[in-house]
Order: C-alpha cells, then sequence, then structure tokens
C-alpha cells in the first residue's frame, strides 16, 4: 500500500519547498512548518464547524479563495480562546511569513494545533519562522521534517503521495496530516494538507475538495468530540504543464479525482490508525437503511460508542451494543428485520439475524476480533442507504493520553 | 443524606412486600426480584426511547395504565433482541408471577437487565420467580434482597426511603435502582422502581412522573449510550390512608411532588456515583443559553465528552475541551461571552474569562479537581436558559469493565 515517495509528502509535485524547524513551543521536538509553493497555487479548505474557532481557522478562511503561496503552522499550542490577542498573533504569523518569502500576506494560510487557551509564545514563533523560511527544500528531509512539526500526541509521522500519467506527462499529489484525539466528523483536531501540480480552476476544485472531505476526513471518528482548530487544505499550483482541469465531464479530471479522493481517504485511514492509544482499525459498515443521511448516522452512532469500543478493545463479540447503537440513532428501521455481522479480512461471521442472537461459534468470533482490522455489518431492509465509518477502539491508554495532556 | 430507613427500600411505605432469590441466571449474586402491593396501586413509568426495545420493556408500556400488584424483574439476562421467543418468556414471567401470587397477569410489570441477545434459561427463571413469591416480605431483609436482585455491574446496593406527614398521617416512598454504564438520558441501562402509600389520580402521577424523570434519570450520562431494557416504575397504593391526591394545586400534592422528585433524583445520582469505573462525580451547570433546551443541550455534550471526562479523571483543568464541547453542541452563543468556573464544595475558580484562558493558580485548581465531586459551570449571555446535567470521570476502570463485560 506504502508508496516508496511517500516520504517527500507534500514536497512530491513540482513546484513545492517545505521545511520544519524547533521553535521551543515544544520541549523537544519540532513544531513550526512552512509549505511553499514556487507559483500562485489554486486553493481550497475545509474548516472546524466548532462554533468556537481558534484564530488562525478564522484568518484562514478568509484567504481561502485567494490564490496561496504558503501554509504556516504551529503545533505545541492552538492559539484558540485566546481572543483579539490571538488573531493579531495569528496575523503577526501570516505577515511574517509573506516578508521572509516575498509574497503578499493575503498569499498565507495559517494553522495551529496543541493546548487550548493559552497565548502563542509569539516571539518564539517568529524566530521560528524566520530559521523555517531559510531552510525551504524540496527533498525528502524537508518533506519528513514539516511532517513531523506538525505532529502533537501522534505517535507516527503521516506523508503520502500519487500519481498518475495524462498523456506522456505526470501529475503528482503529496499530502500531511496529523491527528489523534478528538477526531470526528466536522474536522476535529486535525490537520490536513495537500499539494498538487495538477492545474484546475478553483471552482472544480471547491467541488471535488468538499466530496473529498466527506468522504475522508469526516468519515472517521475516534471520540466524538470536534475541535476548535481543524483545517483541510489542497493546493494545487500547474506545474506539472498538464492543462488546467476545467470540465467535470473529463477524463483528466476523473483520474484527478480519483487520486485526491485516494490519497485523502489514506490520510483519514492513517488518523484513525493512530487514534490516541488505538489498537484496532474498526470499520462500520451500514447497508439498507433508509437513505444515505440515515446510513450515516446510524454509522456515526455506532463508531462513537464507548460501549461498542471497549468491546472491540476486549475482543468481545457483543453485538448487541452495536444494534443497541443503531437503536438510539435518531433513525427509523426495523430492528427484527436487521442483521449483523463481525468481519475481518479472513471471514465474515453473522451473529444477529432478524435481530436476534445466533448461537454463533465464539472461538470464530475470537479469531476474527483478534485481528487489527475488523469490520461491523449492519444489513437492514429500509432502502439503499449505505455508510461507511472508519474508527478505532476505546483502551486504557486512550485513558491515559487524554487524562494528562496538558501536563 | 442518607435515611435511617433506607434499606427498606420498596418496602419502606405500607402495603408493599418484596423478596430477591437466586435463581442461578448469574453464577453467585442475586438475580430475581419481586416487588408487591397489597392492594392494586395506581401505575405510572418510563420506558427507553432506543427503537430496539427488550421484550419485558414491550410489555410492560402494554400493561402500566392499568392497577398494579406486583413488578417481577430479572438480572444476567436482558432479554433483548430475543424475538418471538423473548416476548413469550417475558409473558411466562408475568403469568407464572400473577399464578403464584393469585393475581391478574395485567397487574403484573415485568423488567429484565443484562446481556442482550440470549434467551432466557427460562425454567430457571420461572422455578427462581416461584421461590420468590413464597418469600415475600416487608422487612429490611426483603428490602435489602429486591435491591440486590436487580443489580448488574453495579458496586452498591441503592436503596433510598423519604416521608412526610400530612393531617397527622405519614405519607412514606421508597425506591430502588441498578445502572452502571451506557446511563444516558432516555433511560440507558437503568432501572428504577419507587413505592409509596400515597394515593394519587393516574393523570397527576402521569405528568408528576413525566416531570421528576426529566429532573433525574434524563438529566444523568455516564458514556452517552441509550439501551435496550430501561425503565422506571412508580406504584401508589393509597394504604398510608391519606385522602387521594385529586388537586395540582394542593399542598399535598405539592408536598408528595417534592418527595417524589427528591428520592428521584438521589437515585439518579447514585447511579451516576456507580457509573462504571468511576472516581468522580461531576455536575455540569449551564447557564444563561438562549433557552432551557439550550442550555440542555450544551450540558449534556460537556457531560458526555470523552475528553471532558478524561481531564476529570487526571485532575487537569482543561477547561478548552470544556468549551469546545458547547461549541459543537450545535446550539447558538457567542464564544466570546462566555465564562467558565471549575468548583467543588470549598471553592471556585473562573479560568475562561469572556472566552479566554486565563492564567489561573493551578494549584488551587488541582486541590479543587482532587475532590470527590466536582461541578463545571459554563456562564453564556444568551438568555436565561439554565440546567444542570449529571456525570462521572472516564478511567481506566471503564474500559476494563466494559472491555469484557461478557466474559
Amino acid at each position: 500500500m506504502a508508496n516508496s515517495n511517500d516520504q517527500y509528502g507534500v514536497v512530491y509535485p513540482k513546484g513545492f519547498k517545505a521545511s520544519g524547524v524547533h521553535a521551543k513551543i515544544k520541549k523537544k521536538k519540532k513544531d513550526i512548518g512552512i509549505i511553499y509553493s514556487e507559483a500562485p497555487a489554486t486553493a481550497s479548505g475545509a474548516f472546524t464547524k466548532n462554533l468556537v474557532k481558534a484564530a488562525p481557522v478564522i484568518l484562514s478562511e478568509e484567504n481561502i479563495n485567494n490564490n496561496i503561496r504558503a501554509i504556516v503552522i504551529n503545533s505545541g499550542n492552538a492559539n484558540a480562546c485566546t481572543g483579539k490577542q490571538g488573531y493579531k498573533n495569528a496575523v503577526l504569523m501570516q505577515e511574517t511569513t509573506a516578508e521572509e518569502l516575498g509574497i503578499a500576506k493575503e498569499e498565507v494560510l495559517v494553522a495551529s494545533t496543541g493546548v487550548i487557551g493559552v497565548q502563542l509564545p509569539i516571539e518564539k514563533i517568529l524566530e521560528g519562522i524566520r530559521e523555517a523560511a531559510d531552510e525551504l527544500g524540496d527533498d525528502k528531509d524537508e518533506g519528513i521534517a514539516v511532517a513531523e512539526a506538525i505532529m502533537t500526541t501522534d505517535t507516527f509521522r503521516k506523508q503520502f503521495t500519487t500519481e498518475f500519467e495524462y498523456e506522456g506527462k505526470e501529475i503528482r499529489l503529496g499530502g500531511i496530516c496529523k491527528g489523534s484525539g478528538m477526531i470526528h466528523p466536522n474536522m476535529a483536531t486535525m490537520l490536513g494538507f495537500v499539494t498538487t501540480d495538477a492545474a484546475i480552476e478553483k471552482n472544480l476544485l471547491d467541488e471535488l475538495v468538499k466530496e473529498a472531505v466527506n468522504k475522508s476526513f469526516n468519515s472517521i471518528t475516534v471520540d466524538g468530540d470536534t475541535s476548535t482548530n481543524d483545517m483541510v487544505a489542497v493546493l494545487a499550483n500547474g506545474a506539472s504543464g498538464v492543462n488546467k482541469i476545467t470540465d467535470k465531464d473529463s477524463d483528466l479530471y476523473a483520474m484527478f479525482a480519483e487520486n485526491l479522493i485516494g490519497i485523502m481517504k489514506k490520510m483519514a485511514k492513517n488518523i484513525v490508525l493512530d487514534g490516541e492509544g488505538a489498537t484496532k482499525f474498526i470499520e462500520v459498515k451500514i447497508k439498507g437503511a433508509k437513505n444515505e443521511e440515515d446510513a450515516i448516522k446510524a454509522g456515526k452512532s455506532v463508531a462513537t460508542s464507548s460501549l461498542v469500543k471497549t468491546a472491540a478493545f476486549g475482543e468481545d463479540a457483543n453485538w448487541g451494543r452495536i444494534l443497541a447503537a443503531v437503536g438510539y440513532s435518531g433513525i427509523e428501521f426495523n430492528p427484527y428485520e436487521t442483521n449483523i455481522y463481525i468481519g475481518s479480512k479472513a471471514r465474515e461471521l453473522l451473529v444477529c439475524e432478524m435481530g436476534q442472537g445466533l448461537e454463533f461459534d465464539e472461538d470464530i468470533a475470537k479469531k476474527i476480533l483478534s485481528e487489527k482490522e475488523i469490520y461491523y455489518l449492519v444489513e437492514m431492509d429500509e432502502g439503499k442507504g449505505d455508510a461507511v465509518i472508519y474508527t478505532c477502539d476505546l483502551t486504557y491508554d486512550y485513558v491515559k493520553i487524554n487524562g494528562s495532556y496538558r501536563s
């Protein structure tokens, strides 16, 4: 699955540079990163729907419809719930980045992640930005550095690349993201940045990013909380030299869409895999709900249930909790026309038929649930609504990590 | 706070008997209980809103508007997701209880709690019912026995009593309940039974029980899940000899209402205190929301946030998570006109003013959060909507208990 170029991440497409430095916001690890495009890039993004929005989110939403040349990101401090001073500081980050790179401040997006409610150590940060601007490069090292700089409680770096050929030329995409904790539809503490050397019309990119976000970042959940800081941004700088994508019905659009959705799905899945304390990746599939909306509702209800998630951790085939979670999801369905399967790649087991428990082989169930990737399939008979939601189990370590996040 | 008569529980009011026996549904502990009223009692109840309803819930909803003489309860098996056979078994429990007590089956409510999706060991259960019917009594021992028989993962018995005088005569109320896990508004895996020797008109009792349930069982949450089996029932048999309550504006109604709401609040709080693995009792207070509905929404969002609940366990004053949970609750409010306090009985500390973090004394915060009962107060400036939601922290032991519930 892993692409051998993955470590290049956002510098894999032509015309992008990056860097990551340690500005001492965090004790030891890198905490300031810059992604830079040599040419102005068409940009599109998605932002947290939490009413409590961090200053960098507000600022970047104001600028996302401009052509973008750079994204500056700090980890270690979210610059959220920091009032007017917080917004001023986000603007200072934007201005300093622009100055250092010789571009307009309107061409710079700002993102932050970390602890809420504490003012940024702004001098350290501006110093870090200057340093990061000096160190921009398009080699593997810089691709790795920026991916490291955006991490918080993540246990591994998340970098991905993909490419396709069109009329003899190559179009590349690269992405980095950070997740862990609070990952939920509507963009919890999650940052994701995708670069591509494709050229695409702004309105087509907007439409496509919306679709891709729904199929990826909005289909995952770690603990049901949604945060103040989350942001996905896609930059398309056209450096591949391939014609601009202007037609939704073209082959080129279809190929680009497949690759963009694909890389964003990979990013989202890896965020779940790195859910705080997670030991298992869980796919919740809903089939046959009245419509897609109901299927998503039911899937999210199952995927956010603490009881379902602890049972997965305990490798306990407690399907009653799955059915109960569908029952309180708010959708209409007939439990007595509902089947539940538990499965892994190797095998699948029907555990509840027409709403009633079966006497299934507990050993087979144990075997299935002992694997690292499992799925629950809920099959109803209400209509054609299907959905897939990704989540992870709820473990001792989740409690440990989140019990002392600030200390 | 504890009433010295509490151990009498449901046999404290006149004209009630009870019993609890071990029918071997569970390995060692009591698992069948009966509550019996010598005279037909006016009854009212509240039932789970989960679309997946256990057979005993369906059956008891059909009978709750009859005069009731007995409630039969088993623990160890929920008789949920058990299809037609399950409903038949619930009816068998009802019929056997009626036969043994010489009453009509329509006068019997049935409740079950335990594992989902497995057929009842019905022979053992009917045998247990016969035994329990023989052992009915109105002494402390029987009050304790029935409270024990309804427990599942509860770590302590929950029995409460209260009384008041009216024109020289005494009216008594007694209650037992079981909770733990899946406790959430809309009646998660929660059973609550209140007996009283008051006499009250059915329609007044219905109205009052609805109000009392909203202020008690529907204001608590342990993990946000709502279950298939939950039920609250109140029986009023009139044995006190006090005139029937027929007027909502009477003093007698007011006194009865105060006592009924009071005992049900005590029951609900103790369910939270016994939340699976809980080490802390948390009161989430919302003040100044646009209206009560918004206040409840915000309060429940905070009280079900895994991040807020793990931070409480870790004694970490991470108020940003509280504000974020209000932010994604779906209500409209201005974060920049919102204050957050953390408090205990001894002291209160403002940690976020007008949506911005304050530099508060971390030692005082630690001291507050080290106490067993704490509260979070979120003060907005949107209107007059207030709400209080009770919950507990999320701990290692929650994961442990729920990771292997069936084994």
